[in-house]
């Protein structure tokens, strides 16, 4: 799968999961919702997820900004297998004071207008897209 | 979300994602399939998933055994939305000659009768069951 295809099917998705490691080495993995321009991705940490416990990807991202994203589409038929995987750097912007912040904001809006940002944005800067179908 | 009901969504799902991170901190992502067994959690990589690239989960469990493994639910009613998450320590058995492992085979074949195991079964002894749901 090209890289090209790999970034299309990702962006088709309305779920991923995102996974970053603290400086103790622990790999932490939570689902979210995103949106993306370009090569970049956009995710919220919205009400819902405030919880200290959830806030864990944003102390890993503080101390190591290495993260890599999955999405992914399962079938019993193995031969309709496919996943796709973003690897990049990720930074913790501020809503109230970041122009990036609010348009990645809009753009989160847009595709899922259920939700209610309320805490930090995370920007993705994908340095690499790789994808795997069976197909 | 009890730990109770968190394993038992986790034992419902047909595919996981499984979290490493290497000795240079980068995490690294990929879905698995995998069966339960009490508290612990067998995945074999197959034929298909055999290049180079795939078996970083590997060379990362083996310098850090820290693993997290992600089950979610998502649909755009986000009341409906769930997740169960599985933080534990990661173990490479030898299929030839371990007996844990032969029982790992067998229990991954009776629920993937369409998977052929061609490599090492992973074996995850998990520490804690976290779940969150919208419901």
């Amino acid at each position: 799968m090209t890289p090209e295809e790999a970034r299309d099917r990702f962006a088709g998705a309305r779920v991923a999961r995102l996974a970053t490691a603290g400086t103790d080495g622990r790999p932490h993995i939570v689902p979210i919702v995103f949106a993306l321009a370009g090569d970049r991705i956009y995710s919220a940490v919205d009400q819902k997820r405030k919880r200290t416990t959830a806030l864990r990807r944003l102390t890993n991202i503080a101390s190591n900004p290495s993260v890599s994203l999955l999405v992914d589409h399962y079938e019993d038929d193995w031969g309709k297998l496919w996943w796709v995987r973003a690897d990049g750097r990720a930074r913790v912007l501020d809503p109230d004071r970041d122009e990036e912040s609010r348009e990645a904001i809009e753009l989160l809006h847009r595709r899922y207008p259920q939700q209610r940002v309320a805490g930090a944005v995370l920007a993705v800067d994908v340095e690499r897209w790789i994808g795997w179908s069976a197909a």
